[in-house]
C-alpha cells in the first residue's frame, strides 16, 4: 500500500520538529510512515520507501550539506527512484533568507532522479516554510505536505509504477 | 481517459518544432492531445485538459512574456488546476544560456498551482532543452516527455482526483 | 556620477510602497534616482541608468508578464546592459508563496544581461520581500537595497567600465 | 591589488581542467591566483580572498556535497566576505543535466554571504558550463569568468569596500 520516509538534518530542532509534523500528516492518510535523520538514513531506505520527503534548515540558501550528500551518493541506485513521489520542507532564520530557494534545491534532486514532485495552491506552494519555531500556521503546512504526498502515494501504489 | 494540452510560444519555429515531437509522445500513449499556440489558448483551455506542458523559447533565462501573462491572468482559476499533471520544454540559442532556468520557472508556476510534475532520471531531466534546431537527441527527448506526461495522466485518471 | 532607476509594477500598491522605500535609500547615497511604473519605462531608459533596480508581486514564483515583456523586447539592446548595477524586489500575500523565486527570476534576467548583482549577508539575502502590507522590517531592507545598489554604482562609476 | 582564489572539486578532471582554464584568465589580468582543490581550502582562504571562483561537477543539480560542506562551515565567518567578488562553472554528463542550476546554486550561496556577482551577455551567462570535456567553446568562456571576476576586483580594489 506504499510506505513513505522522512528524512531531515536538525540541530536547533525546528526542522525535526517539522518532520514530526509532517510524519502526522502521512498518518493520517492511513499511509506507513518512517522518520529518519539524515545520519541514519541508508541508500537502501529510498529504494524502500514509495515517497520520499526531505525536510533541511535553510544553509546558504540551499540544502544542508549532509542531505546533499546522501543524494550525491544515490548515483549508486540512479533510475531506481524513477517514479516515486517527493516533498520537500524546511526552516529558516528570516523570511527571504533562502528558505525557498532551500525546497527548490531539494525538489530539482528530485525531479533529477525522475521523481514525481506535487505543488500546492494553498499556502507554502513548494512546500512549507517555517521562520523561526513552527507556529500553527507552519503545523497545518507541514500535515498538508504529509498528506497530499500520502494521497498521492496511495493512488500511484495501485499500480505497478 | 485523460486528455493533454501542450502550449508553446515560437517565433522562428525551434519550438514549435518541439512541441509537435512532444504531441506525438503523448499520442503514442494513446492519450488525447491538443496542440495551441499561446496566442490561441484559453484559461478555460486550462481547465479541460488534465494535463498541461509548455513550451517556450529561452528569453532570458525564462519562461517567454506571452505565457507568462497566460499564466498571471490563471489567477482567476487559481485552485481549479490542482492536481493535474505539468511540463515543460525550451529552445534556445546556446548550451548555457538560460534553457535549464527557463524550464524550472515554467514548472515553479505549476507547483504553485497545485500540479504535479515528473522529472527524469535520463536525458534532460527536468525538461528536454534544445541547443539551436531540434536534433536527433531533442527528437528522442520531446517523446519522451509527452509519454511521461501521457502515462501519469493515465494513472491518475483512474481514479477520483 | 550616476543615475538608478527604480521600476516596477503595482496594482494594489503594495510594490509601489516598496519601490519608494527604496528610492529613499538611493537618495539617501546622494545617488540620483527615477521611480518609473514598467508602463512608464521604456528601452532607453534602461540604457541611461547605471544601476536598474525592478520590483513585482509575486505572482506564480516569477516577475510579473508586464516586466517579462520589457526585458523580452530589451534584447533589442543586448550586450549595452553589460557591467551595470542590478536589483530586485518583491511583495507576496504570504510566506513561502514565491517571493524568494520572483527576486530569484529577475537577478537571472540581469545576469543573462551581463549585469552586476549584489545580495547582502543580512535580512532578505537576495533582495527585501514584503508579506502583505511593508513594515518596518520591510523599511529598512528596501532602504539597504537602494544604498547597497548605489554604493556600488558610485563605486564603479568611478572609472570607466 | 587584490587576489582571487578558485576553488573546485574534481573527480574525473574535467572540472579541474576547467579551474586551470579560469585560473589563466585571472592571470591574463594580471590578478594574482590561487587554485585549491576544495579538501585543501580553508575559511581563513575565503578571508584572505577579494574573489571567489567556485567550480563544481553538476551533481543532481547543484552544488556538490563537500563544497556545500565548505559554504555551510562559513558562517563562522558571515559577515566578512561582504562585497567580495563571485563566480561560478560546471561541468556535466550532458545538455539539461543539471549544469544551469548547479551555477545558480553556487551564486545564491555567494548572494547570501553578500557578494557581488556578474553574468555575462555573451556565451555561458551565468557561468561556463562544459558538457563533458572542455572544449574550445569552454575554454574561452572559461577564460572570460577569469577576466571579468579579475576586472571587477581590480576595479573595487581601487577603493575601499
Amino acid at each position: 500500500m506504499g510506505k513513505i520516509g522522512i528524512v531531515y538534518y536538525s540541530r536547533g530542532g525546528k526542522t525535526e520538529k517539522m518532520a514530526k509534523l509532517v510524519y502526522r500528516g502521512v498518518e493520517m492518510e492511513e499511509v506507513e510512515a518512517e522518520l529518519k535523520k539524515v545520519e541514519e538514513t541508508s541508500l537502501e531506505d529510498f529504494l524502500s520507501w514509495d515517497g520520499i520527503i526531505v525536510g533541511s534548515p535553510t544553509y546558504y540558501g540551499l540544502v544542508a550539506a549532509s542531505i546533499k550528500d546522501l543524494f550525491d551518493r544515490s548515483i549508486k541506485y540512479h533510475g531506481k527512484l524513477e517514479g516515486k513521489v517527493g516533498g520537500a520542507f524546511s526552516s529558516a532564520a528570516n523570511i527571504g533568507g533562502g528558505n525557498e530557494t532551500t525546497i527548490i534545491s531539494i525538489l530539482q534532486m528530485m525531479l533529477i532522479h525522475g521523481m514525481i514532485v506535487k505543488g500546492s495552491s494553498k499556502g507554502d506552494h513548494y512546500g512549507p516554510v517555517s521562520i523561526g519555531s513552527p507556529d500553527e500556521r507552519v503545523e497545518s503546512q507541514c500535515e498538508a505536505l504529509g498528506r497530499r504526498v500520502a494521497r498521492l502515494v496511495k493512488k500511484l501504489s495501485k499500480k505497478e509504477r
